[in-house]
């Protein structure tokens, strides 16, 4: 099959690789995501190699059970060993024999092909199309904090970034807390979201320091952990939605003495994405940038490397 | 009066320092600790300048309440501006104007004479001696954590480091929860929190990693840090009990992966501290170390800053 392969250092389109061969569910990929991870991957983080791509739209093609045959899924990707005490409670995503698509010993979607345990799966409505359905991954991730955190309608709450989960994340928080602010750098990126009736800022006003409930972190940047300790108020709870390899000189004193709740937030259940975008709740048609062949891949990740490129999809 | 001042640069002790003159309640200090955050001060953390010691019993000299002179009182640190919202909602230990008693624009107990408002002052029950008052405040810092957290008798708890507030820590999480361990790396440290029942261990080994449900970080350092990310499991909660100004090449990736939730703690309430003091739930015995005249404060600062040493006592 057609994939695009990271050795650890570099990657290379392989118009021969094999074909997944496992039990699994095999689905034909119709498109995939370039995520913001996939670009730290290939700056060494995580120390993967494999095919990259863990956001993806897929068709079944073998499978089982038969009623999965020819539909189209999304996948969720962590898969866990099924027999330790996270898997036993439902917490497959902390196994620590998990495997994830694209990111920790397991083939992802930069492919023709790619496997999943069918439990991973689910079935999309026809509502969603192929290109907004990629975002159910990271907007599973927007949706999780909703599962950390019990969100007060009367918080106060800043988003700090405006990158694509930046600007999921805003959207989703808003759904329960009206006074929702994002905080970017871009005006182009920003304006999607004022078109949404979110508020947006550029820059820090002294009148917004420490006077957040609610403040997430979705950066991945000093500056960006810094803001986020200026705005948010003493006791307040503080999201840090990015993983970013090491953080030089990073100052936790803040967080200390204002007794800063700080919670570590990563990957979320598929189904509140999906039923949000089915909905119409939230909406990712303004974030859509463009589609390359699996073969240009080289060309897509320059392209989503530019820090005014919205989604990028990559089509094998 | 006498008084050891600290200009930003260095310690001086002065015989003729000027008496607090102010509506507060004047105290003649008994006996004040020296602490972990003293010797950080000196090293130029929050850029303090005036009398140090936030740690102190004391006997009180002049106050518009008659009933209170000549009492023995230990007194909460914070002082709120009394007006802000955070002072009205009782959280004046956060109000963004407050001073620190020896810490933040407010001198200490490293004098003759402090004085602080009527209601940060707790009258002492005899059963408490002097040596075993000034423990009363980082005590309270240990009782913090259960004013944060509701804390499972199940769980599985440990407390990195072996100073004298993760000593402290140990013994008031103990109260709640059975399995607590506290990791450290001085064997004679340890010793007196075995006597009491509490399970030491010098090292981590591998069974232990991610198996606590709480984890208290009481070392400040960068190792400890990540020694407690090591021990947390996923979705565990680790409360930062240490304010170090800065940690290099701090890792926070461990929490998000993880989805750990970082709860940075700071001063409590004394009334827990002096009724588990009083009725012996909690013991500081051990950790008495000596008492130097407030005059000889070098040599108590350079004893107290060597590693076995424990609670050094400054006397005026």
């Amino acid at each position: 099959m057609k994939a695009a392969y990271f050795d650890g250092e570099k990657m290379t389109f392989d118009q021969n690789y094999p074909e997944p061969n496992s039990a699994e569910t095999l689905v034909r990929v119709n498109l995939a995501g370039i995520c913001g991870t996939d670009l730290e991957i290939l700056d060494g983080y995580m120390k993967y190699s494999g095919i990259l791509g863990h956001e993806f739209v897929g068709t079944v093609e073998k499978s089982e059970n038969s009623e999965l045959i020819g539909k189209r899924i999304v996948g969720e990707i962590n898969v866990g060993c099924g027999v330790c005490d996270s898997c036993k409670n439902g917490m497959s995503r902390h196994c620590p024999n998990r495997t994830v698509l694209g990111i920790l010993k397991r083939n992802g979607a930069f492919a023709e092909f790619v496997s999943l345990p069918e439990k991973n799966l689910h079935v999309l409505p026809d509502s969603i199309s192929d290109e907004q359905a990629v975002f159910i991954e990271p907007l599973a991730a927007a949706f999780e904090i909703k599962e950390q955190v019990k969100l007060d309608p009367q918080w106060n709450v800043a988003v700090i970034g405006d990158g694509r989960l930046a600007q999921l994340i805003a959207q989703v928080l808003k759904l329960s807390c009206i006074n929702t602010t994002c905080f970017g750098r871009h005006k182009n990126k920003l304006q999607s979201l004022d078109k949404l009736g979110i508020k947006t800022k550029i820059g820090i006003e002294s009148s917004d320091e420490f006077t957040f409930d609610l403040v997430v972190e979705a950066t991945g940047s000093n500056s960006g952990f810094s803001d986020t300790m200026k705005l948010t108020r003493p006791r307040g709870i503080v999201i840090l939605k990015s993983t970013i390899a090491s953080r030089e000189n990073l100052d936790l004193t803040p967080t200390v003495v204002n007794e800063i709740t700080l919670i570590g937030s990563r990957c979320g259940l598929f189904k509140p994405a999906i039923d949000a975008l089915a909905t119409g709740m939230v909406t990712v048609d303004d974030m859509i940038d463009s589609t390359f062949p699996l073969e240009k891949f080289q060309e897509a990740i320059i392209h989503a490397k530019k820090p005014d490129t919205l989604k990028v999809f990559l089509k094998p």
